[in-house]
């Protein structure tokens, strides 16, 4: 039951470490006929990259990719679609002075302490490279999206204290790409830069919240009781490294309204109802009923900095540990594209879960 | 794949309306070997029962139950464990004054549009009555979570805008069940039972926030790479009606935080490693390690309100709706003991999970 | 994973014991909108049941059953569909003589091996009374294939060493259910009855072959390379009670062939592709070709038998067995049904699957 | 749901087609702590490699292979174990002869009709070549089985109508690598062999049956009631290519026999109970007992014939098509490792399952 395979229908299996060969993903249950177009996929992989700007860790890695199965002609066969990302200079590094001690806020002790052993090389499975390979499935998901009419849009809208105060449904998400935040507000987009310089500047590092939003999702989607459609992006949101929480719709904020104002209510539409408000997030009794959905994920700091921290080793013994090399100083501008990749993997499967409940 | 089940090894699976014959679940892959205490379960029903107090629906429903299969002579045999919670009454009412309208922030169009029909009588599937089955359910795992030494506590933290601003590490949790909201701050507790009351006057509800503390969780526990601890804790929560919005260790707040403040320092404790801060919330890449496991859940405040709304039919033309009978103004008094049921649901999974990770 | 869950999609969930409250099964993943005829469930429980002429036991049992959930005026609503078949007379017997004795070619000693304990009142879990549950289930199934066009009929075809010889597309299917062992050649079925009754009056047991037909199946179900149509089916075959092989097609008989006799030769139809033979039993490469599905199914002789026989206690100390009351003496007639409500299962799910291949 | 999983806690996931880059599996669930022997993998995979005598097909082929992730410094960490086989020269060949055409009792109209098209080059993922990741697989759980004391041998017990007569426990399975056809009977190998080049000379192909035996699985393993042991057994070997039936222990011969012969007197014995036959095969109610576990498996002659036959196409004209190149005349030498691998599977899955039962 080891924990790494997501999805019902649309299903990824992973796997891979930091320091290893590399880093891979089986898509099973993608329907057949679909066109792959490998020139997104690869631009996916780019917006995830790091050494994209000054504002992500300076390591340069080319993320090639290869499809080992699963497509024929340039369309999906039905089968698995398998793909691999070799890891660059995965052998140059010397790990070794992390080998026996414990992290601050990373996954070294208990990885132990569930395995007995562990990869110390670059965190090994824990690392964030891991989402290299979602990344990738979530690009086979947002074609598989796009010809059913869905499109996900995401953005930072908080880094440390500066967050953008505009509700999601006015944002312009289409400028979320232009600058090296992805802030969707090109001002807001260059204090936040500002402020993670400073921040890297002392060696530091600070969290931040990426918002994502949901046009042209049909209603019908989500498998209640358990696996709700926002229940289902929740847990694929919280699998993420450094997520500290996930909020949908009215949120942590709809817990202090009251319902005569928290109430979405209905009309009718021109191809169905349509809520006046809409503080469900587009998501009602754990399915979709039409509207956009939005949500918010909350990222912590990240746990590598570059000043000395103490700390113990495996035998419990005093030590200290220090950050080194290159890092991300604030993690949300490369992780857009992976709360949307998880995203399209979420509504890809219970699109196709949707295709089951009626006879 | 209908998504009525839960859990990967201590798993659930559920059925019933809210006014069909009754609920129930059936718990599959509970170890041979636990005694099975009656009188607990049948407190934790009464825990969430309608008709407690004034804070509550005025209801009056005694939850009998009957556990049909997988005991024997009190003690579990593990073949599956079948509960049965019949509804009261439950075709004295007339329904028919909703069965064609969508009731605002409710799932009527939902269920409408995902399965072209409903069962309209309180809801149907959709109806909070349907947790009745996860209390039961929730019961049996922290029988065995009991046996483990692991224990979990839960309280009312917020109702609408009065909140609790202890850490989570300070309160006395034992003080949770002393006052009918279940604020562990008895002080607290009456601020927000007068407000409850002073909305219910008014045809209104609130909304409010669940807070869980878990103690004596070994380290070890949660399925990286999808099926984190705090993934899984997530999903859980996110699947209990109304919820919004979930956060562990430092959560939201921990995305405006320095890595330098956040991180949480390692030191030698009596039986193995421990941390001197918990932002990290006892979970850190996504298992478990040792230290008390946090989170706060969100939820909105209750659709069903004393007041006329506007709304649509099915056939798309206006009409209005209006609450009739005894709802709750509020739902997080009765709402923290399903908190903890989905908690030890989990958390009883992931414990036997993690029999399977060394050879 | 305690394994009482079968199905991907059309998934069933089954408990009970033989001398509990109870069998229950519930159906979670049947599509909305399926018409529930009560008296053909009926029907088809009653097939089961004993006592229904001299060759099967004399147990009298009333199968009464409700459905309990998932079904609104009278016809399925996606949500999951509880139905509960209550024990008659639970209590009435004493079974404390085999308490702690291991009757041979039972499952006695397995099930205390892997518990560590059991519910030994009539075999408990491990009693086929569990399959009425089964069959609950599979009638359902049944309305939903129905609705599809698709047929199942099964039959005993060989009692001991008494056996039909025409080859399975040639038999008349309709008179299976003229005659008490279920034989679809009734000259035949008259020498298997005799021969039951004569091996009853020794007071022992004889062993048996039912065989199935299926008719009407669509070209595409089957999900290569595991879950390929003949492997479920024969998994749920083989896990119906005293089965010990499965075989479809040419089956044992067609590794003793030559391939330029077994390959079925194409040649076009009226609604699409027919094969001149079908030694491949309707099935290539794990996918229905739409060609009639054919298979048999070896049960062993029932092994509580009416002579002393040696035995060990949990102790194992030497001590004796002897069936007590009214047992089958050859199982084949009544697993005829639960043969259908298997294969109905498989088929109802892979139908379901088969939506899911094609964007 | 697409069906390339298998297991329920030892789980793989395979990809990979016949003509593409190759063929691959994920291993998730494989405990931490073991030693991977690659040369042991290296041993598996060469006795499923074509071209190993005269009796097989005569391509050449080197079954290089890369773990890719899952093992650090020759041990596995817990996490996924990605091991991928490259295929050799898989651009070389010509295969638009088949692009359109049905073969006979081959599975291009199914997959056609299931995935509205398919990767026709040698038959693509329903080649027999996709067995070479369940090997690879199957070594990593015979590895795991080792350290736990379980051993399977197989052999080929018949080709066509020569078959092995003394029962399986009487046969030496040391001998069965001994010799071409791996029959354990050295002299009767001879027969065999002789009797499949009399076959391949005329370009025909001839079936057989592969027998499998196991020692020291303890007690206890096995899930009723769908999971019983030997259900997921007779699984596993159903969804190998080319297998037609499965029976255990009696098996088919076990329906013509009497109760009083059949069931298997319980004993004393050093370490726990014993039978004094063993016509349960080693699993009773599902459930491993203890004695070794044994079953047939039987395949059918291979499709391709180097003879003309007739057939249509994908537009239902008449055609015909003959085997090109060169393939195996009878399936069943090779295939004896595969039914190993898969067996493996089975056992180390239900070992960790059986971690779980008791409290």
């Amino acid at each position: 039951m080891a924990g790494n395979s997501f999805g019902h229908i649309f299903k990824i299996h992973t796997f891979g470490e930091s320091h290893g060969l590399g880093l891979g993903v089986i898509i099973d249950g993608c329907p057949a006929g679909l066109k792959i177009d490998s020139a997104f996929i690869q631009s996916e992989l780019d917006r995830r990259k790091p050494g994209q700007s000054k504002l992500t860790t300076q390591r340069k890695e080319d993320e090639a990719f290869v499809i080992q199965s699963g497509v024929f002609e340039g369309v999906t066969t039905g089968t698995p679609i398998s793909i691999f990302i070799p890891n660059q200079d995965q052998k140059s590094k010397d790990y070794s002075h992390i080998a026996t001690k414990y992290r601050p806020s990373h996954a070294d002790y208990t990885y132990d302490a569930k395995y007995g052993r562990r990869d110390y090389r670059g965190g090994g499975r824990s690392s964030a490279r891991e989402t290299v390979a979602r990344v990738a499935a979530g690009a086979i998901a947002k074609l598989l999206l796009r010809s059913q009419g869905v499109s996900i849009h995401a953005g930072v809208t908080s880094v440390g204290h500066i967050s953008l105060t505009s509700p999601l449904h006015e944002v312009d998400w289409s400028k979320a790409e232009s600058n090296p935040v992805r802030c969707p507000d090109p001002e807001l987009a260059e204090q936040m830069a500002a402020h993670i310089l400073e921040v890297k500047q002392k060696g530091d590092t600070v969290g931040g919240i990426v918002s994502a939003y949901i046009e042209g999702c049909p209603a019908g989607l989500g498998e209640p009781v358990f696996d709700k459609l926002h229940a289902d992006l929740g847990k694929a949101m919280l699998s993420i490294n450094a997520v500290k929480g996930f909020e949908y719709g009215s949120g942590f904020k709809g817990s202090t309204m009251y319902g005569s104002m928290h109430n979405d209510v209905w009309a009718s539409g021109p191809i169905g109802p349509t809520t006046k408000t809409n503080y469900s997030g587009g998501i009602q009794g754990g399915i979709s009923n039409g509207m956009p959905i939005y949500f918010n994920v909350a990222f912590k700091p990240v746990a590598t900095i570059m000043k000395e921290q103490q700390s113990i080793d495996d035998s419990g013994s005093d030590t200290t540990v220090m950050g080194k090399g290159r890092h991300d100083p604030c993690v949300v501008p490369r992780a857009v594209v992976i709360v949307e990749a998880m995203a399209a993997l979420v509504l890809a499967d219970h699109l196709l879960l949707n295709r089951l409940n009626k006879l």
